[in-house]
């Protein structure tokens, strides 16, 4: 951020009165642009037995493997994105049901809700941002070209518990800047 | 929003190439400005039966009961901002638990994360926004005045699931533009 988004002035960053991190403030006219994580929210979904991925057509991480998820919007629930996700990237039809996995992607300010999800049809096609989606067995998972760790993480909780026969939630961090 | 923040310039609104909705871009630089939902992290502190509600000291809803959450930060998990807001509001240093509640504030823009948390001592005071700190039974909780829907339905959670003697999580949604 480098100009004020309400009256154009350049910003600077300091620290507010009664706050305690750098924030980006305008000193012409006083507004305070605070940053906050973004949500991305996505589902793994499933068609007996099989479940739903992508091939990615975009950048980052162009050509490799994710489940449908991308960067909630304002006006819809989690569930509604993931939902909506599937759709555009998919072309699929989900019933989004219980969460899955809350990753917080500290080097991308980025917190990924990911639920399971009921493909109630065999009906699919690759959305704009899709090379080619696919319906794929636990045994046929490329692990070696999924797109990024949350979603690695997501699957393998989700066949986990899958084996289990249990519906739970898991909470990670991951963070690169870290190197953990 | 009415400036571009990279570049100073007048934003626009339209729907960009691939796009479905309005996004505030600008057409001399043409960054796309995207807005999402901001998430709001709190929990519901408990020492001994009793919880640890905050008077506010701030508008909105200025003298009403709530619990400790606020804006979670970049670079934090949605538990350690719990645990922080639990310092800031509370001068309470909290062990966050399980997820209690997720309420979509969808007039606000706001996704609304609620933990169950331990109070290991009772020890708290008022923060800067805060006017009073309790500790409260069950029975004592002040429910007119409630500074927030998402507070009182995640209360409402932590007592029914408690008195089950169960640790689940709970999704919903509220819009007040909606009048639903």
């Amino acid at each position: 951020m480098k100009y004020c988004a309400e009256c154009g002035h350049a910003v600077e960053q300091k620290v507010p009165a009664g706050d305690h991190l750098l924030r980006y403030v305008c000193p012409d006219c006083g507004t305070v642009h605070y940053q906050n994580p973004k949500i991305v929210a996505g589902c793994v979904p499933e068609y007996q037995g099989r479940i739903l991925l992508c091939r990615r057509a975009i950048e980052p991480r162009h050509g490799y493997w994710t489940i449908p998820a991308g960067f909630m919007e304002n006006g819809e629930t989690t569930q509604e994105a993931a939902r909506r996700e599937s759709l555009e990237e998919a072309c699929a039809h989900v019933e989004i049901g219980s969460l899955l996995a809350v990753v917080h992607v500290l080097h991308a300010d980025q917190v990924h809700v990911m639920f399971r999800a009921a493909l109630p049809k065999p009906e699919f096609a690759a959305g704009a941002e899709s090379l080619e989606v696919m319906l794929c067995d636990e045994a046929d998972v490329p692990w070696q070209d999924i797109a990024f760790r949350s979603v690695d993480f997501a699957l393998r909780r989700y066949f986990d518990d899958r084996g289990r026969n249990v519906d739970a939630h898991h909470f990670t961090t991951i963070d690169l800047r870290r190197r953990t």
